[in-house]
Protein backbone atom coordinates (compact mmCIF):
# COMPACT_ATOMS: atom_id res chain seq x y z
CA UNK A 1 0.00 0.00 0.00
CA UNK A 2 1.24 3.36 -0.84
CA UNK A 3 1.00 6.75 1.20
CA UNK A 4 2.13 9.86 1.97
CA UNK A 5 2.54 11.80 5.50
CA UNK A 6 2.61 15.39 5.72
CA UNK A 7 2.53 17.97 8.77
CA UNK A 8 -0.02 20.98 8.89
CA UNK A 9 0.05 23.92 11.15
CA UNK A 10 -3.54 24.80 11.68
CA UNK A 11 -4.19 28.47 10.31
CA UNK A 12 -6.32 31.17 12.80
CA UNK A 13 -9.03 31.15 9.80
CA UNK A 14 -9.57 27.48 9.83
CA UNK A 15 -11.11 27.80 13.49
CA UNK A 16 -14.70 28.93 14.34
CA UNK A 17 -16.39 30.02 17.26
CA UNK A 18 -16.04 27.21 19.02
CA UNK A 19 -12.58 27.35 19.20
CA UNK A 20 -11.58 24.21 17.04
CA UNK A 21 -10.83 23.83 13.23
CA UNK A 22 -14.27 23.86 11.42
CA UNK A 23 -15.42 20.04 10.18
CA UNK A 24 -15.28 21.69 6.57
CA UNK A 25 -11.65 22.02 6.47
CA UNK A 26 -10.37 18.66 6.37
CA UNK A 27 -11.50 18.21 2.99
CA UNK A 28 -8.53 21.02 2.37
CA UNK A 29 -6.21 18.69 4.85
CA UNK A 30 -6.95 15.76 2.87
CA UNK A 31 -6.86 17.89 -0.63
CA UNK A 32 -2.74 18.91 0.89
CA UNK A 33 -2.49 15.32 1.30
CA UNK A 34 -3.66 13.93 -2.00
CA UNK A 35 -1.34 16.96 -3.53
CA UNK A 36 1.77 15.53 -1.60
CA UNK A 37 0.88 12.16 -2.86
CA UNK A 38 0.72 13.20 -6.34
CA UNK A 39 3.89 14.68 -5.74
CA UNK A 40 5.43 12.24 -4.23
CA UNK A 41 4.34 9.58 -6.99
CA UNK A 42 4.03 10.99 -9.66
CA UNK A 43 0.23 11.65 -9.85
CA UNK A 44 0.30 15.12 -9.66
CA UNK A 45 -2.87 17.09 -10.94
CA UNK A 46 -1.25 19.09 -13.56
CA UNK A 47 0.47 15.25 -14.84
CA UNK A 48 -2.98 14.32 -14.99
CA UNK A 49 -3.82 17.62 -17.02
CA UNK A 50 -1.26 17.29 -19.27
CA UNK A 51 -2.70 14.05 -19.90
CA UNK A 52 -6.02 15.25 -21.07
CA UNK A 53 -8.07 14.88 -17.82
CA UNK A 54 -9.27 16.43 -14.94
CA UNK A 55 -10.80 14.62 -12.00
CA UNK A 56 -12.61 16.08 -9.72
CA UNK A 57 -14.29 14.29 -6.50
CA UNK A 58 -17.55 12.83 -6.87
CA UNK A 59 -17.41 11.60 -3.48
CA UNK A 60 -16.55 12.27 0.01
CA UNK A 61 -16.22 11.31 3.34
CA UNK A 62 -14.82 12.60 7.22
CA UNK A 63 -15.57 11.09 10.74
CA UNK A 64 -14.53 13.24 13.28
CA UNK A 65 -12.92 11.65 16.38
CA UNK A 66 -11.37 14.56 18.45
CA UNK A 67 -11.38 18.68 17.85
CA UNK A 68 -8.04 20.30 16.95
CA UNK A 69 -7.80 23.54 17.84
CA UNK A 70 -5.29 26.65 17.21
CA UNK A 71 -1.83 26.36 18.15
CA UNK A 72 -1.64 22.85 17.27
CA UNK A 73 -0.55 21.32 14.10
CA UNK A 74 -1.35 17.96 12.42
CA UNK A 75 0.14 14.94 10.44
CA UNK A 76 -2.36 13.66 7.46
CA UNK A 77 -1.55 10.09 6.15
CA UNK A 78 -2.69 9.82 2.70
CA UNK A 79 -2.89 6.11 1.43
CA UNK A 80 -4.01 5.42 -1.80
CA UNK A 81 -6.85 2.12 -1.90
CA UNK A 82 -6.62 0.18 -5.36
CA UNK A 83 -9.31 -0.10 -7.49
CA UNK A 84 -10.49 -1.83 -11.00
CA UNK A 85 -12.67 1.04 -11.87
CA UNK A 86 -11.31 4.28 -13.65
CA UNK A 87 -11.39 6.11 -10.50
CA UNK A 88 -8.71 7.52 -7.92
CA UNK A 89 -9.54 6.42 -4.27
CA UNK A 90 -8.15 7.84 -1.29
CA UNK A 91 -7.82 7.49 2.24
CA UNK A 92 -6.67 9.51 5.21
CA UNK A 93 -5.95 9.70 8.77
CA UNK A 94 -5.63 13.08 10.36
CA UNK A 95 -2.98 12.71 13.88
CA UNK A 96 -3.37 15.70 16.49
CA UNK A 97 0.47 15.99 16.87
CA UNK A 98 0.32 17.93 19.51
CA UNK A 99 -1.86 15.05 21.43
CA UNK A 100 -1.20 12.39 19.46
CA UNK A 101 -4.47 10.89 18.99
CA UNK A 102 -6.28 10.30 15.89
CA UNK A 103 -8.67 13.22 14.66
CA UNK A 104 -10.33 12.20 11.81
CA UNK A 105 -10.63 9.83 9.43
CA UNK A 106 -11.80 10.40 5.67
CA UNK A 107 -12.21 8.95 2.05
CA UNK A 108 -12.37 10.62 -1.17
CA UNK A 109 -13.30 9.44 -4.54
CA UNK A 110 -12.22 11.16 -8.28
CA UNK A 111 -13.29 10.27 -11.62
CA UNK A 112 -11.65 11.57 -14.77
CA UNK A 113 -13.32 13.76 -17.28
CA UNK A 114 -11.77 14.58 -20.32
CA UNK A 115 -10.22 17.75 -19.66
CA UNK A 116 -12.07 19.79 -22.38
CA UNK A 117 -15.27 18.55 -23.25
CA UNK A 118 -15.69 17.58 -19.67
CA UNK A 119 -17.37 13.97 -20.62
CA UNK A 120 -16.55 11.22 -17.92
CA UNK A 121 -14.21 8.58 -18.74
CA UNK A 122 -15.19 5.22 -18.37
CA UNK A 123 -12.35 3.37 -19.12
CA UNK A 124 -9.08 3.75 -17.24
CA UNK A 125 -6.81 6.37 -18.95
CA UNK A 126 -3.82 4.27 -20.25
CA UNK A 127 -1.31 6.69 -18.01
CA UNK A 128 -3.27 5.81 -15.17
CA UNK A 129 -3.13 1.92 -16.06
CA UNK A 130 1.04 2.32 -16.39
CA UNK A 131 1.29 3.81 -13.56
CA UNK A 132 -0.91 1.11 -11.19
CA UNK A 133 1.11 -1.09 -12.80
CA UNK A 134 4.80 0.20 -11.95
CA UNK A 135 3.34 -0.16 -8.22
CA UNK A 136 2.54 -3.13 -8.93
CA UNK A 137 -1.46 -2.18 -7.89
CA UNK B 1 -40.37 14.42 7.19
CA UNK B 2 -39.39 17.92 8.36
CA UNK B 3 -37.51 20.08 5.80
CA UNK B 4 -36.03 23.26 4.51
CA UNK B 5 -35.44 24.83 1.34
CA UNK B 6 -32.90 27.33 0.71
CA UNK B 7 -31.52 29.22 -2.79
CA UNK B 8 -27.49 30.19 -2.58
CA UNK B 9 -26.03 32.31 -5.60
CA UNK B 10 -22.85 31.11 -6.40
CA UNK B 11 -19.41 33.08 -5.07
CA UNK B 12 -16.68 33.70 -7.46
CA UNK B 13 -14.64 32.72 -4.38
CA UNK B 14 -15.91 29.64 -4.06
CA UNK B 15 -15.21 28.12 -7.69
CA UNK B 16 -11.74 26.91 -7.98
CA UNK B 17 -9.56 26.11 -11.13
CA UNK B 18 -11.70 24.15 -12.72
CA UNK B 19 -14.30 26.81 -13.22
CA UNK B 20 -16.62 24.60 -11.02
CA UNK B 21 -17.73 25.42 -7.08
CA UNK B 22 -14.88 23.62 -5.35
CA UNK B 23 -16.28 20.02 -3.69
CA UNK B 24 -15.77 21.33 -0.03
CA UNK B 25 -17.17 24.09 0.10
CA UNK B 26 -20.75 21.99 -0.42
CA UNK B 27 -20.26 21.60 3.47
CA UNK B 28 -20.86 25.32 3.55
CA UNK B 29 -23.76 25.06 1.40
CA UNK B 30 -24.97 22.07 3.98
CA UNK B 31 -24.18 24.81 6.73
CA UNK B 32 -26.47 27.15 5.50
CA UNK B 33 -29.34 24.62 5.06
CA UNK B 34 -28.98 23.64 8.98
CA UNK B 35 -28.99 26.94 9.66
CA UNK B 36 -32.16 27.79 7.84
CA UNK B 37 -33.68 24.73 9.01
CA UNK B 38 -32.54 25.78 12.64
CA UNK B 39 -34.52 29.00 12.44
CA UNK B 40 -37.81 27.54 11.10
CA UNK B 41 -37.78 24.57 13.32
CA UNK B 42 -36.88 26.16 16.27
CA UNK B 43 -33.49 24.61 16.43
CA UNK B 44 -30.88 27.01 16.08
CA UNK B 45 -27.35 26.42 17.66
CA UNK B 46 -27.76 29.50 19.33
CA UNK B 47 -30.72 28.52 20.98
CA UNK B 48 -28.94 24.74 21.95
CA UNK B 49 -26.03 26.85 23.15
CA UNK B 50 -27.96 28.59 25.87
CA UNK B 51 -29.66 24.93 26.34
CA UNK B 52 -26.02 24.58 27.60
CA UNK B 53 -24.42 22.38 24.27
CA UNK B 54 -22.76 22.96 21.48
CA UNK B 55 -23.50 20.21 18.50
CA UNK B 56 -20.28 19.54 16.49
CA UNK B 57 -20.40 17.75 13.09
CA UNK B 58 -19.06 14.23 13.86
CA UNK B 59 -19.39 12.92 10.15
CA UNK B 60 -20.38 14.52 7.09
CA UNK B 61 -20.38 12.77 3.61
CA UNK B 62 -21.08 14.39 -0.20
CA UNK B 63 -21.59 12.75 -3.31
CA UNK B 64 -21.41 15.22 -6.38
CA UNK B 65 -23.87 13.65 -9.24
CA UNK B 66 -23.11 17.34 -11.23
CA UNK B 67 -20.66 20.40 -11.32
CA UNK B 68 -21.85 24.03 -10.40
CA UNK B 69 -20.43 27.02 -11.99
CA UNK B 70 -20.42 30.54 -11.70
CA UNK B 71 -23.10 32.41 -12.27
CA UNK B 72 -25.55 29.26 -11.27
CA UNK B 73 -27.57 29.53 -8.05
CA UNK B 74 -28.75 26.25 -5.65
CA UNK B 75 -31.60 24.82 -4.07
CA UNK B 76 -30.45 23.41 -1.03
CA UNK B 77 -33.14 21.24 0.97
CA UNK B 78 -32.19 19.83 4.15
CA UNK B 79 -33.98 16.98 5.65
CA UNK B 80 -34.50 16.34 9.46
CA UNK B 81 -33.77 12.01 10.18
CA UNK B 82 -34.80 11.06 12.68
CA UNK B 83 -32.95 8.62 15.90
CA UNK B 84 -33.11 7.49 18.86
CA UNK B 85 -29.94 8.17 20.12
CA UNK B 86 -28.25 11.51 21.20
CA UNK B 87 -27.61 12.68 18.14
CA UNK B 88 -28.86 15.69 15.31
CA UNK B 89 -28.99 13.77 11.63
CA UNK B 90 -29.86 15.38 8.58
CA UNK B 91 -29.60 14.53 4.98
CA UNK B 92 -29.13 17.35 1.65
CA UNK B 93 -30.01 17.29 -1.45
CA UNK B 94 -28.31 20.40 -3.98
CA UNK B 95 -30.37 21.33 -7.08
CA UNK B 96 -28.61 23.62 -9.77
CA UNK B 97 -31.48 25.87 -10.32
CA UNK B 98 -30.14 26.80 -13.61
CA UNK B 99 -30.14 23.73 -15.28
CA UNK B 100 -32.58 21.90 -12.84
CA UNK B 101 -30.22 18.63 -12.32
CA UNK B 102 -29.56 17.19 -9.01
CA UNK B 103 -25.73 18.64 -8.38
CA UNK B 104 -24.97 16.78 -4.87
CA UNK B 105 -26.40 14.81 -1.99
CA UNK B 106 -24.97 14.48 1.34
CA UNK B 107 -25.38 14.16 5.41
CA UNK B 108 -24.52 15.37 8.31
CA UNK B 109 -24.53 13.84 11.91
CA UNK B 110 -24.02 16.00 14.85
CA UNK B 111 -23.60 15.17 18.92
CA UNK B 112 -24.43 17.09 21.86
CA UNK B 113 -20.83 18.07 23.64
CA UNK B 114 -21.21 20.13 27.18
CA UNK B 115 -20.78 23.69 26.10
CA UNK B 116 -18.15 24.05 28.84
CA UNK B 117 -16.43 20.81 29.82
CA UNK B 118 -16.76 19.55 25.96
CA UNK B 119 -18.11 16.46 27.31
CA UNK B 120 -19.96 14.02 25.00
CA UNK B 121 -23.15 13.51 26.00
CA UNK B 122 -24.52 10.38 25.96
CA UNK B 123 -28.36 10.71 26.91
CA UNK B 124 -30.93 12.43 24.87
CA UNK B 125 -30.98 16.12 26.44
CA UNK B 126 -34.21 17.19 27.37
CA UNK B 127 -35.02 20.01 25.15
CA UNK B 128 -33.75 18.17 22.29
CA UNK B 129 -36.43 15.40 23.43
CA UNK B 130 -39.08 17.64 23.69
CA UNK B 131 -38.17 19.19 20.57
CA UNK B 132 -38.80 15.67 19.03
CA UNK B 133 -42.12 15.30 20.68
CA UNK B 134 -43.68 18.15 19.53
CA UNK B 135 -42.80 17.47 15.91
CA UNK B 136 -44.02 13.55 16.69
CA UNK B 137 -40.92 12.46 15.85
CA UNK C 1 -23.76 58.01 -7.42
CA UNK C 2 -25.11 55.04 -7.88
CA UNK C 3 -25.20 51.70 -5.39
CA UNK C 4 -26.38 48.82 -4.19
CA UNK C 5 -27.54 47.50 -0.86
CA UNK C 6 -27.62 43.79 0.31
CA UNK C 7 -28.21 41.93 3.66
CA UNK C 8 -26.26 38.33 4.45
CA UNK C 9 -26.39 36.13 7.32
CA UNK C 10 -23.39 35.33 8.86
CA UNK C 11 -21.82 32.03 8.26
CA UNK C 12 -20.99 29.49 11.42
CA UNK C 13 -17.79 28.43 8.81
CA UNK C 14 -17.35 32.56 8.93
CA UNK C 15 -16.27 32.89 12.57
CA UNK C 16 -13.04 32.23 14.09
CA UNK C 17 -11.93 31.24 17.50
CA UNK C 18 -12.22 34.67 18.54
CA UNK C 19 -15.91 34.29 18.57
CA UNK C 20 -16.04 36.45 15.68
CA UNK C 21 -16.22 37.29 11.99
CA UNK C 22 -12.88 36.53 10.43
CA UNK C 23 -10.99 39.36 8.98
CA UNK C 24 -10.76 38.24 5.98
CA UNK C 25 -14.15 36.76 5.01
CA UNK C 26 -15.00 40.92 4.68
CA UNK C 27 -13.56 40.44 1.00
CA UNK C 28 -16.08 37.68 0.61
CA UNK C 29 -18.64 40.19 1.87
CA UNK C 30 -17.20 42.76 -0.63
CA UNK C 31 -17.16 40.62 -3.34
CA UNK C 32 -21.46 39.61 -2.24
CA UNK C 33 -21.61 43.22 -2.75
CA UNK C 34 -20.17 43.73 -6.07
CA UNK C 35 -22.21 40.59 -7.41
CA UNK C 36 -25.39 42.51 -6.39
CA UNK C 37 -23.89 46.14 -7.45
CA UNK C 38 -23.32 44.34 -11.16
CA UNK C 39 -26.83 42.35 -11.21
CA UNK C 40 -28.55 45.88 -10.67
CA UNK C 41 -26.58 47.59 -12.65
CA UNK C 42 -25.77 45.74 -15.94
CA UNK C 43 -22.22 45.08 -15.12
CA UNK C 44 -21.97 41.16 -13.70
CA UNK C 45 -18.79 39.28 -14.57
CA UNK C 46 -20.42 37.36 -16.94
CA UNK C 47 -21.11 39.84 -19.28
CA UNK C 48 -17.97 41.32 -18.69
CA UNK C 49 -16.16 37.94 -19.65
CA UNK C 50 -18.98 37.98 -22.82
CA UNK C 51 -17.27 40.94 -23.91
CA UNK C 52 -13.84 39.86 -24.11
CA UNK C 53 -12.24 40.89 -20.54
CA UNK C 54 -12.03 39.67 -17.26
CA UNK C 55 -11.38 42.07 -14.48
CA UNK C 56 -9.20 41.02 -11.67
CA UNK C 57 -8.60 43.08 -8.53
CA UNK C 58 -5.64 45.11 -7.95
CA UNK C 59 -6.17 46.92 -5.04
CA UNK C 60 -8.46 46.49 -1.71
CA UNK C 61 -8.51 47.68 1.81
CA UNK C 62 -10.08 46.91 4.77
CA UNK C 63 -11.23 48.81 7.53
CA UNK C 64 -12.69 47.58 10.71
CA UNK C 65 -14.85 49.37 13.37
CA UNK C 66 -16.35 46.54 15.00
CA UNK C 67 -16.83 43.09 15.52
CA UNK C 68 -19.50 40.85 14.39
CA UNK C 69 -20.60 37.85 15.94
CA UNK C 70 -22.54 34.90 14.58
CA UNK C 71 -25.55 35.08 15.22
CA UNK C 72 -25.91 38.21 13.44
CA UNK C 73 -27.03 40.04 10.18
CA UNK C 74 -25.00 42.36 8.00
CA UNK C 75 -25.86 44.81 5.13
CA UNK C 76 -23.29 45.75 2.76
CA UNK C 77 -23.78 49.10 0.69
CA UNK C 78 -21.50 48.96 -2.20
CA UNK C 79 -20.91 52.37 -4.17
CA UNK C 80 -19.50 52.82 -7.55
CA UNK C 81 -16.58 55.35 -7.45
CA UNK C 82 -16.06 56.86 -10.74
CA UNK C 83 -12.67 57.20 -12.36
CA UNK C 84 -11.20 58.41 -15.55
CA UNK C 85 -9.05 55.32 -15.94
CA UNK C 86 -9.33 51.82 -17.09
CA UNK C 87 -10.48 50.71 -13.75
CA UNK C 88 -13.62 49.87 -11.59
CA UNK C 89 -13.39 51.23 -7.95
CA UNK C 90 -15.93 50.34 -5.11
CA UNK C 91 -16.34 51.62 -1.90
CA UNK C 92 -18.17 49.33 0.91
CA UNK C 93 -19.54 49.72 4.31
CA UNK C 94 -20.64 47.25 6.33
CA UNK C 95 -23.39 47.37 8.79
CA UNK C 96 -24.42 45.26 11.93
CA UNK C 97 -27.87 44.67 11.47
CA UNK C 98 -28.14 43.16 15.12
CA UNK C 99 -26.65 46.26 16.67
CA UNK C 100 -26.82 49.27 13.92
CA UNK C 101 -23.16 49.70 14.32
CA UNK C 102 -20.85 50.55 11.48
CA UNK C 103 -18.20 47.60 11.35
CA UNK C 104 -16.63 47.88 8.15
CA UNK C 105 -15.71 50.13 5.72
CA UNK C 106 -13.38 49.28 2.41
CA UNK C 107 -12.70 49.87 -1.14
CA UNK C 108 -11.60 47.36 -3.92
CA UNK C 109 -10.11 48.54 -7.74
CA UNK C 110 -10.39 46.43 -10.79
CA UNK C 111 -8.63 46.37 -14.06
CA UNK C 112 -9.53 44.79 -17.37
CA UNK C 113 -7.38 42.06 -18.95
CA UNK C 114 -7.72 40.28 -22.11
CA UNK C 115 -9.99 37.20 -21.24
CA UNK C 116 -6.92 34.98 -23.24
CA UNK C 117 -3.95 37.11 -23.24
CA UNK C 118 -4.44 38.60 -19.76
CA UNK C 119 -2.85 41.22 -21.17
CA UNK C 120 -3.72 44.61 -19.27
CA UNK C 121 -6.19 46.71 -21.40
CA UNK C 122 -5.11 50.35 -20.73
CA UNK C 123 -8.13 52.04 -22.73
CA UNK C 124 -11.22 51.94 -21.04
CA UNK C 125 -13.29 49.65 -23.13
CA UNK C 126 -15.82 50.45 -25.02
CA UNK C 127 -18.74 48.86 -23.32
CA UNK C 128 -17.61 49.99 -19.74
CA UNK C 129 -17.44 53.55 -21.69
CA UNK C 130 -20.76 53.24 -22.79
CA UNK C 131 -22.00 51.85 -19.47
CA UNK C 132 -20.74 54.52 -17.42
CA UNK C 133 -22.23 57.62 -19.74
CA UNK C 134 -25.63 55.34 -19.20
CA UNK C 135 -25.61 56.67 -15.74
CA UNK C 136 -24.10 60.17 -16.53
CA UNK C 137 -20.69 58.79 -14.65
CA UNK D 1 14.03 45.75 10.74
CA UNK D 2 13.15 42.20 12.13
CA UNK D 3 11.28 40.01 9.58
CA UNK D 4 10.40 36.20 8.64
CA UNK D 5 10.02 34.06 5.20
CA UNK D 6 7.99 31.27 4.47
CA UNK D 7 7.35 29.39 2.02
CA UNK D 8 3.69 28.37 0.69
CA UNK D 9 2.52 25.65 -1.96
CA UNK D 10 -0.81 26.80 -3.50
CA UNK D 11 -3.95 25.03 -2.66
CA UNK D 12 -6.64 24.21 -5.42
CA UNK D 13 -9.27 25.20 -3.12
CA UNK D 14 -7.26 28.90 -3.40
CA UNK D 15 -7.81 29.19 -7.17
CA UNK D 16 -11.30 30.58 -8.48
CA UNK D 17 -12.88 30.27 -12.03
CA UNK D 18 -10.03 32.65 -13.44
CA UNK D 19 -7.50 29.94 -13.00
CA UNK D 20 -5.54 32.06 -10.54
CA UNK D 21 -5.17 32.19 -6.84
CA UNK D 22 -8.52 34.16 -5.18
CA UNK D 23 -7.34 37.37 -3.84
CA UNK D 24 -9.24 37.14 -0.49
CA UNK D 25 -6.43 34.47 -0.04
CA UNK D 26 -3.86 36.60 0.20
CA UNK D 27 -5.22 37.54 3.77
CA UNK D 28 -4.68 33.72 4.71
CA UNK D 29 -1.14 34.18 3.12
CA UNK D 30 -0.56 37.22 5.66
CA UNK D 31 -1.94 35.50 8.46
CA UNK D 32 0.38 32.53 7.82
CA UNK D 33 3.41 35.22 7.79
CA UNK D 34 2.53 36.84 10.77
CA UNK D 35 2.43 33.35 12.61
CA UNK D 36 5.54 32.18 11.40
CA UNK D 37 7.07 35.88 12.35
CA UNK D 38 5.20 35.08 16.49
CA UNK D 39 7.03 32.07 16.15
CA UNK D 40 10.84 33.18 15.25
CA UNK D 41 10.51 36.29 17.32
CA UNK D 42 8.22 35.67 20.53
CA UNK D 43 5.07 37.36 19.76
CA UNK D 44 2.66 34.35 18.97
CA UNK D 45 -0.75 35.11 19.41
CA UNK D 46 -1.04 32.44 22.48
CA UNK D 47 1.97 34.14 24.41
CA UNK D 48 -0.65 37.28 23.92
CA UNK D 49 -3.55 36.03 24.48
CA UNK D 50 -1.68 34.40 27.89
CA UNK D 51 -0.73 38.07 28.50
CA UNK D 52 -4.30 38.93 28.48
CA UNK D 53 -4.48 40.20 25.39
CA UNK D 54 -6.58 39.24 21.46
CA UNK D 55 -5.25 41.34 18.55
CA UNK D 56 -7.90 41.61 16.02
CA UNK D 57 -6.82 42.94 12.84
CA UNK D 58 -8.53 46.48 12.52
CA UNK D 59 -6.99 47.30 8.97
CA UNK D 60 -5.84 45.15 6.05
CA UNK D 61 -4.35 46.48 2.66
CA UNK D 62 -3.52 43.96 -0.59
CA UNK D 63 -1.90 45.37 -3.88
CA UNK D 64 -1.58 42.59 -6.35
CA UNK D 65 1.01 42.96 -9.42
CA UNK D 66 0.35 39.43 -10.90
CA UNK D 67 -1.65 36.35 -10.82
CA UNK D 68 -0.56 33.67 -9.16
CA UNK D 69 -1.73 29.75 -10.71
CA UNK D 70 -1.64 26.58 -9.38
CA UNK D 71 0.69 24.61 -8.95
CA UNK D 72 2.96 27.64 -8.11
CA UNK D 73 4.58 28.39 -4.66
CA UNK D 74 4.94 31.60 -2.98
CA UNK D 75 7.16 33.17 -0.54
CA UNK D 76 5.79 35.30 1.59
CA UNK D 77 8.33 38.20 4.10
CA UNK D 78 6.72 39.55 6.96
CA UNK D 79 8.27 42.53 8.05
CA UNK D 80 7.53 44.64 11.32
CA UNK D 81 6.81 48.13 11.23
CA UNK D 82 7.66 50.06 14.43
CA UNK D 83 5.02 52.16 15.81
CA UNK D 84 4.69 54.31 19.49
CA UNK D 85 1.32 53.49 19.59
CA UNK D 86 -0.34 50.18 21.06
CA UNK D 87 -0.66 48.45 17.75
CA UNK D 88 1.07 46.12 15.64
CA UNK D 89 1.42 46.69 12.32
CA UNK D 90 3.36 44.25 9.46
CA UNK D 91 4.30 45.07 6.09
CA UNK D 92 4.01 41.90 3.52
CA UNK D 93 5.98 40.69 0.38
CA UNK D 94 4.52 37.97 -1.61
CA UNK D 95 6.86 36.94 -4.18
CA UNK D 96 6.10 34.00 -6.77
CA UNK D 97 8.71 31.60 -6.70
CA UNK D 98 8.02 30.24 -9.77
CA UNK D 99 8.42 33.14 -11.65
CA UNK D 100 10.41 35.13 -9.06
CA UNK D 101 7.94 38.15 -9.68
CA UNK D 102 6.53 39.87 -6.82
CA UNK D 103 3.21 39.09 -7.03
CA UNK D 104 1.68 41.32 -4.03
CA UNK D 105 2.27 43.52 -1.12
CA UNK D 106 0.08 44.26 1.56
CA UNK D 107 -0.15 45.90 5.43
CA UNK D 108 -1.88 45.16 8.22
CA UNK D 109 -2.55 46.93 11.55
CA UNK D 110 -3.74 45.24 14.71
CA UNK D 111 -4.81 46.73 18.07
CA UNK D 112 -4.78 45.49 21.58
CA UNK D 113 -8.15 44.34 23.44
CA UNK D 114 -8.87 42.62 26.72
CA UNK D 115 -9.11 39.03 26.16
CA UNK D 116 -12.32 38.92 28.51
CA UNK D 117 -13.94 42.51 28.26
CA UNK D 118 -12.96 42.87 24.63
CA UNK D 119 -12.04 46.43 25.36
CA UNK D 120 -9.62 48.40 23.49
CA UNK D 121 -6.11 49.00 25.32
CA UNK D 122 -4.75 52.22 24.12
CA UNK D 123 -1.64 52.45 26.30
CA UNK D 124 1.08 49.80 25.41
CA UNK D 125 0.89 46.51 27.07
CA UNK D 126 3.86 46.42 29.31
CA UNK D 127 4.83 42.88 27.47
CA UNK D 128 4.63 44.41 23.86
CA UNK D 129 6.69 47.56 25.42
CA UNK D 130 9.63 44.98 26.83
CA UNK D 131 9.54 42.92 23.71
CA UNK D 132 9.74 46.03 21.50
CA UNK D 133 12.60 47.41 23.51
CA UNK D 134 14.52 43.49 23.47
CA UNK D 135 14.49 44.63 19.63
CA UNK D 136 15.53 48.12 20.29
CA UNK D 137 12.22 48.99 18.40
Amino acid sequence: MISCEIEIDIRFSETDAMGVVWHGNYLKFFEDGREAFGKAHGLEYLTIFDKGYVTPIVKSEIDHKAPVYYGQAIKVITRYIPTKSAKIQFEYEVINLSTGELCAVGKTMQVFLDKDSRVLELITPDFYREWKESYNL
